[in-house]
């Protein structure tokens, strides 16, 4: 039988700790409520914050986490640097990322991607619907043709992302925007997924799509066992008749 | 536990019929040999030829396959269309099919790419070698930088294909040619794997790389549970201030 | 100087006869409307009609012709196989096609991408805006971030595409639908671009916006003077040490 | 008449300088001759070196270019941060780049591309043979199937880079490996191009074939007049009925 995969949920948890209403909502962060949707999925789920020592993301614990899921917002500075480049070689080296929702802008991802990552936003808790635009993608399975989230922050193209390399989900706001909500990256041997739903002011990690998407998107980027690259000064492996 | 993918093994199955040496090389036909290597990665397996009823395709058959694989050369004109259309309709519908070496100008495949899908070709028995430039993709899995194989008809581009949704594997000839060699692409709600190797002259089917990235195809493309898409005429999900 | 681009513009040009009020809008059919906006801009521009002989493509017209624009909806059926075969061949020897809204589900474009092309609709003239989310796209050239149609037919996903190769414009609709509204596929040598705007009971190729897009459309699928693939049996470019 | 496209050649302009060989190959410099070719096709060339101030690359110059070009080798790590910083805002604000031979190791490509761009290579003069495999793309036209380098570094896979959005060239050499050579990326508003060739004790960019791929490279990387993304805090363009 195969081994769990072994899921570490990394959130800033700065909210939940400041703000009264969201605490209400998430007593023990949003790490917790994704980390248990993640365990009945049979998954074999840490969590790191990151005021916890190194961010909670020590050498060890990146060595053992097949899939690093990262929810950040308002201390994206706060990341230190040889934590960032620690995530990006192992990313490179096969670990899958899942960045969720305002993560979009986290140091690690744009890092990734290569450009700005930016986008418009708006917080008047507007209906979302998530249409799915791929659907044989494994990270679609369970869903119907569309969900709904009731109230939600509003992410707006233009996404200053590269071209995806396969894109899942569209997002439909009542205020006329679209966005790319579900979107795959392939980089070095890991994948990473972005999954925009999830502000912190509203009870979106309990629903069960939302959690479909990212048991889903656990189980699309978990490793490989591929080929381990090997970079540098090469003989020929055929005989050469050359000038050399 | 999952249940084991149901793959149907399709071969036009000729050439070891008329042709001594390859009766030989393949004494129950090439489906033979694939399907025991997928029986020992405990897939459920049935094989299916050009000659039976149907070509070995009937409606209960199509549809309790979940990845069929295609082999076909000197006799594509005799598989009948509505055979190809049901099986097409059967690859939107969510089944997979892995279409192998020269079945790159079978029906099917060229109805599903909407190009020629034409290429070069040579036989005179030179060495190839694949590389794989998608580590982490799960089709490059439990394989090396790249694999041999000794002896190979050639094909060369240009492959008439459009751009692969994934491209996973290139091959190198001696003779002077490189190829697009394990492509994905998707169609519908369904996944197509192009895999070059395997001319019905040498044992390719036997070599263990050569199986394991069928293995690793047929497991990429099994079906997923994801939305069945409903086409027409909607009403709308929102209240709308139109001119209607 | 570049030679001007020579433009066919196809119309299946029955809604315009047969509709009075629908001839209001178009008196001589939208492929005058869009052909004019391309002389405009400098084209070299004719117009072919489903009823001519031959629907107005014969050889010699498509043998002229760098760029075909299709418009399409109550007669596909009616366009006979052997034209559209011949559309093929020369889509797929390079020359640019542009598929316009109902000409989704035309014989051609259906031919050319492999799937059923089929998707929602709901006809209450509701809010249309297509948002550019590939904003250094030759054919975002001259666009704001997002146009609106102020009454429109929609469309909504799943809209049975394979995945665009590029991906332009996304369609917000009133109603709660989006839509992959500006899509570019690679076939062949030849470069085919999807755009939805465009229905016949609404003034909508009368946009400046739309005719933009439809130029740019046409510029993007001009021809190049590429590689002329060759296909079948080929010696070796490099001496092989082969047991052939 | 369309304004010529400004193209700034930078190089870095080391090797020419201190070693005889090399010199006696490109008195100039490889900027020089690659200037000179697009000069020859109708460009505005500047060219612009390492150890000028700014590395030749003040913000006047930036501003002023359409599209740059990037050789580097020995002296990445010299290349100040800041001035790779205005570049990368510069691309992502829609200036083309295209990156040559050992530039897949610049900073800029890396910070562009978001993964190591790391590679093998061996210098033993061997022959290398560049096919297109996208026969419509225009970075295609004028080439032939395919053209030769009789002498070469090689590059072999893995080559580190995300998938590319479109794969143009790629490279067989006669040691056995293959290379994915002319790679297009979209980055926020602006299109960078990878070309492979480009050794400096070869004369490779004296070769006709070579120079045809850079000018097409340069055409297809220009700057159209797209939108001009805007980011943050936006209000509903819809009326909206949340419970904001």
């Amino acid at each position: 039988m195969s081994q769990p995969i072994r899921v570490t949920v990394w959130n800033e948890y700065r909210h939940e700790v400041k703000n009264e209403k969201i605490r209400q909502l998430y007593p023990h962060g949003m790490h917790a409520v994704i980390a248990e949707a993640l365990r009945g999925a049979g998954m074999d789920v840490r969590t790191a914050t990151l005021d916890q020592p190194e961010h909670g993301l020590s050498d060890d614990v990146l060595n053992t986490t097949d899939v690093l899921i990262w929810w950040g917002h308002v201390a994206h500075g706060e990341v230190k640097d040889p934590v960032v480049d620690k995530v990006y070689a192992r990313v490179l080296a096969g670990m899958g990322l899942i960045c969720l929702h305002s993560a979009h802008y986290s140091k690690i991802f744009r890092k990734l991607m290569g450009t700005t990552c930016n986008l418009k936003w708006r917080e008047i808790g507007e209906r979302e619907r998530l249409w799915v635009v791929h659907p044989g993608h494994p990270i679609a399975e369970g869903l119907g043709e569309y969900f709904e989230i009731p109230h939600a922050e509003m992410y707006g193209e233009l996404f200053d992302i590269p071209p995806p390399d396969e894109l899942v989900l569209i997002s439909w706001f009542q205020g006329g925007e679209v966005f790319r909500s579900g979107c795959c990256f392939y980089r070095g041997c890991g994948k990473v997924f972005y999954f925009r739903p999830g502000h912190e002011t509203y009870p979106i990690y309990y629903q069960k799509e939302v959690q479909r998407v990212i048991i889903n998107g656990v189980r699309w980027a978990a490793p490989t066992a591929g080929p381990k690259p090997q970079f540098g000064n090469k003989q020929p492996l055929e005989k050469v008749d050359a000038h050399g």
